[in-house]
């Protein structure tokens, strides 16, 4: 059995905390929190619930530390702090950041004789991945990424800070003539624009003037400015039974040549449509998680990514299993 | 650089070849042949045409050796013969006997101080990784495979060798409404017959019984009579004009579920479209030429699989540039 420790119960630490139900080497030991744990329900009967100042007690009762923080203020000062005491993974996004990250806790994780491996998920992760084998694999080619459709929290709460908003919820949409476009292999040359459009639906409060908020979104810089964005304003009711849930997904693309003179076309496509990006996200982690214990077992230490990470670590399968199935 | 020696210079040998051409780290040494190397023309003006009978010559020449032998006949003994000597790399493709040559490669490299990939290549090979990653990721789901539009060497072979068959090709084709089915997340139960349709251009011997040739293929067992299969008399001329090609690719996906309570469905497709099979499994077995090097200079023995490679080592970027170009 892998014990793990879920730090931050979130979405994302509750989609760890089901991802880890479905998988029988896989043992929830506890979710640690910064709220007061008298008031955190969790699904998992067998677990604990613990605050975070009283982690150092499960020091040697958790194999792997799951970091549920969000990028922009937590996983910075967690990640490199929790890898001194644990084996930890976390989801960092953050990717101008990524190098800087990487370097602490990779110090701190090889001080303390620690594995911890960063930016595991879909974006980076799983997409990071795809772009590294197929770029390993078609050397003379270009890449696209396509996202969507799905929820973006950052721009749906870019939304929302908005005066005269009472809610808000916005789809980031791939633009499928572009998709296409591209899996033709013609490899275009596409602006953020031709790539993806906006789709916001927002609860304006009452007496609100509409046609100022539209205006606001859509001139937004960075969030909204260079897409098409369409505003639909809707009623409460209406966001919490239709956009209530957490979809995401979208394609790695690589378009490459081959051949003495480049003459033949090839298209890697890997797509992912998720109903829940956290419980997907979570059961990346959790697949992880598996990894970084064994890895740790056999001797590594230190910052790793999905890059460093054999496949055969992530099975529950033996090799012998993986060969006769999987191959 | 890489040194690379290629053993058999057929379609295979020479997709090896273009692609070493496209990677500025990897430089091809010679090409080895059964045949007399005087006939032999390859494309590298730096490469050597040797005979196969003197590749001991090159034993310390070569860092490795991708064999490009066929499943059937030369790879099992030449994977293992040739371990004794070189760092090997195979696309051994006859899945049911995966276990044996593994054994026996494994044992024939480990005495002998080399690393051993086999059944690299695109399925086996990156089909088989996406689904081992996407099965550690959705334990709870069910895997798809399809293939094609794409030309079946095997079964254009088997109707070649029908009487009053002058030449023919072969079209496997994936049902785009079992795709569907699978990408709706609704899990069917597909049987041979729903996920794949074959699809035959022959063409007749003068004076040849053409509905007999046509029965023949539509009930010929293991190869055709499982499917929904048309046949297409064809001139020879349409056959060279229009079905030259070796294109092939296909999907792997996988549908599964995550959730407390089993609540949001998760579809990760991999998908291929291949103007060249060979020369894009050429490209794939030169990616992890250059992990084999890495790993056997790190000191890794034995035969391995896709399974046993982390991403980086096919990576002609530094760990540092995957992190910062492509996480």
């Amino acid at each position: 059995m892998t014990k793990i420790g879920i730090l931050g119960y979130g979405n994302l630490g509750r989609g760890v905390e089901c991802a880890i139900k479905q998988n029988d080497d896989m043992e929830l030991v506890a979710v640690f929190t910064r709220r007061d744990p008298s008031g955190v329900k969790i699904l998992t009967e067998s677990a604990k619930v613990a605050s975070v100042n009283n982690i150092l007690d499960y020091k040697d009762k958790i194999d792997v530390l799951i970091i549920c923080g969000g990028s922009a203020t937590d996983l910075p000062g967690q990640t490199p702090e929790y890898a001194k005491y644990f084996n930890v993974i976390d989801s960092f996004d953050t990717h101008a950041k990524i190098p800087e990250h990487f370097a602490n806790v990779d110090k701190s994780a090889k001080d303390n004789d620690h594995i911890a491996f960063i930016s595991v998920g879909w974006d980076p992760g799983m997409f990071s991945l795809n772009r590294a084998y197929a770029n390993a694999i078609l050397s003379d080619g270009a890449d696209y990424t396509f996202w969507g459709r799905g929820v973006s929290q950052g721009h749906s709460d870019a939304i929302r800070r908005i005066e005269g908003v009472a809610d808000a919820r916005q789809y980031t949409c791939p633009v499928e003539s572009a998709v296409e476009a591209v899996r033709s292999g013609k490899q275009p040359e596409l602006t953020t624009r031709q790539k993806h459009t906006r789709e916001c639906y927002v609860v304006a409060k009452e007496g609100a003037d509409l046609a100022r908020i539209e205006k606001e979104i859509k001139e937004m810089p960075n969030y909204f400015a260079d897409y098409d964005t369409t505003v639909n304003f809707i009623s409460q009711e209406e966001l919490d039974k239709n956009h209530k849930g957490i979809p995401h997904g979208g394609s790695v693309i690589r378009s490459g040549k081959t051949g003495w003179n480049r003459e033949n076309n090839h298209i890697i496509e890997y797509s992912l449509k998720l109903d829940s990006n956290p419980e997907f996200t979570g059961s990346v982690l959790v697949a992880y998680a598996r990894a970084a214990s064994r890895m740790h077992k056999e001797g590594m230490r230190g910052c790793k990514t999905v890059f460093d990470v054999a496949p055969a670590y992530l099975s529950p399968l033996s090799g012998e299993e993986l060969r006769a199935h999987m191959l």
